[in-house]
């Protein structure tokens, strides 16, 4: 396959950047979600990183964002050259059926036919050629009129991600790699993880899923067909300045929550059309300290992996990971797989075998009224 | 023996106010010592504590506190009852022999004959009552001319504390329980600790020191004749005011930095002339944060230790301590025997079991010239 040199033409990248990370407290708040934070020292946000993947293929000006209200100033300003038609901004969270079932419905109403292709903000992922090959495949898939996703090759038996099952080759024209996907399967347990991997039939689900427009919004019209009139009805009047408000108001918080893994991709995969890409560049949903770690470690586990700009940290025989952006002066003495978060008004100590314990404390906090720190 | 309900006549109490605690570095720093700080959550610093224990022996009149000229002001707070003429001040640190010496120097001038004892300002005891006779008996021996120190009867093999062997009774009137000192050991290892335990001829070194004021001099005069000179020179101008600044500027500065321990009370052992009182009381010298969780424990070692008024903590199967006096929200999950320390400028965690490699943290500081957090 030739390396993609021009823009895919009818192709438009969705970005919905909603979900606050709970698990990456008190790193990630409401007020600054896991998406614009620097979680991989690149010196960007990851949506910023999603951007900068996304904007080559799809041409600048067909890169849409879906954000909270309340993060449309971070937004802009990570990504200057985000078009304003471009921003869709929800006035509270309703799961990611309705943020990509509204993408689909504006851009199907603005340009019929188009291949959209969806992407977390808070991903990463390293080797851009073969993220780029496996869209171009994707686009390929979605044109034939599939529902495509990209299932990442697992490099381990991740108990963390949710798998793909797929065997079956489909021998499509300009997606030689796709295969029909047979079904999506929960977080396994390491047991089953290990015979996932071993089988070579599964691959982790990464949440993308590249189609035409109207493909997908005819699916969600069979199994959430109130969610799919909702957002149809909203496209309608989307581009009407006068309109739009007003039917944000009304119809928006009425809307289903559910994630577009259940009300879609799984209902379409037991329908036989969904097919995955496998992927073959490294991918990390980064969804807990200890994935952030791992990041940092290159392999070596002995390390202490530090982010934080200026950081004035000495550390004795000890290793896991530092964030920190009060610049303080920390030390760290003797604690091994050792997890610290500093920021002004909350510190989290905990390890790396207990990161996604670290979702139940924000959940605690909530019970006790502390959404100051939330 | 009586319980005391009057003070000793002709004993004056010194409380050498000295050391930062490097160990607890970042609650002890240089402007706010270890004994300033409230470790054993009564509410009141550990100084206070020393206080409250010996205005009672001595009178209120007759409590003596050597300190920095830096903490004059936290000191004059927090003891309201404390004389001025009680309130020797050093111009700079210079050990716990010149401290004691020139206590000693100038109360022997004031008050020719008097006893003293010395005793730590930043140490932990628990039972008065004992306190109290143990102290009633070593005035005693101090009137027989000797120095007599309390050592403390061990409740377990500890490595942190220097021992006293001690096994020949003395039969001294007054102090039934006094024992003829042969040596003072330093920290044992772990091996060694449990023979002297289990010996029961060793007692800790609690640095306590009770004497005829004269009777130290002589001791000083005879194994560091300088420093006693200079301790004598500056107690003859003490009480003139005109003088006192001259004389401290001009001899302070070069007396011998040396402890109490190797100046007079080694020395004194091999003569014959020290003898140590059993002390049956709680003591720790909370050298470490270890010995800090330790009290706090009360035994139950699955427990988080929390200091600090108003803590926002939430722990979730964690042990060890936590000091914070941030006021930030603090989330530690599934950490056991951790220390956390928690201060606007600084932050460390480790664990209890490398309490003491915490002195080496202070070091580098020191070393890479990070004096603003020290």
């Amino acid at each position: 396959m030739a390396r993609l040199t021009t823009p895919l033409t009818d192709f438009y990248a969705v970005i919905p950047a909603g979900g606050i990370g709970s698990r990456l407290w008190p790193l990630s708040r409401a007020d600054a979600p896991k998406f614009l934070h620097d979680l991989t020292g690149s010196g960007s946000s990851l949506l910023k990183d999603t951007w900068d993947r996304l904007a080559p293929l799809a041409g600048e000006q067909r890169v849409m964002v879906v954000t909270g209200r309340a993060h449309r100033a971070a937004v802009e300003e990570q990504l200057p050259e985000l078009a304003d038609l471009n921003v869709v901004l929800e006035s509270e969270p309703r799961d990611s059926s309705a943020a990509i079932g509204l993408a689909a419905a504006i851009l199907e109403k603005r340009e019929p036919g188009v291949i959209i292709g969806s992407f977390a903000a808070d991903h990463v992922i390293k080797g851009t050629r073969f993220f780029n090959m496996a869209v171009a495949e994707a686009v390929e898939a979605a044109r034939a009129g599939f529902i495509a996703t990209i299932g990442i090759v697992p490099t381990e038996p991740a108990i963390g991600f949710g798998y793909i099952h797929a065997t079956e080759e489909t021998e499509l024209e300009g997606a030689p790699s796709a295969l029909k996907v047979d079904s999506f399967v929960e977080k396994p347990n390491a047991h089953t993880a290990e015979e996932y991997v071993e089988s070579g039939d599964y691959l982790w689900n990464a949440g993308m899923f590249i189609t035409k427009a109207a493909v997908l919004l005819e699916e969600l019209a069979k199994t959430q067909p109130e969610l799919h009139a909702g957002v149809v009805a909203l496209a309608e009047v989307w581009d009407d300045h006068a309109k739009r408000g007003p039917a944000v108001d009304k119809i928006w918080p009425t809307l289903k929550k559910i994630a577009i893994d259940y009300a879609v991709a799984e209902p379409a995969a037991a329908a036989g059309k969904l097919v995955v890409i496998p992927g073959e560049f490294d991918w990390d949903d980064v969804g807990d300290f200890a994935s952030i770690a791992k990041l940092h470690s290159s392999g070596y586990k002995k390390d202490l992996a530090i982010l934080g700009e200026g950081a004035r940290v000495l550390s004795d025989a000890s290793s896991g990971i530092l964030i920190t952006d009060t610049g303080r002066t920390i030390a760290l003495v003797g604690v091994k797989d050792i997890v610290v978060v500093d920021t002004p008004d909350a510190l989290l100590v905990t390890t790396t075998a207990n990161a996604q314990k670290v979702k139940s404390v924000v959940d605690a906090l909530r019970i006790s009224g502390r959404d100051d720190v939330l």
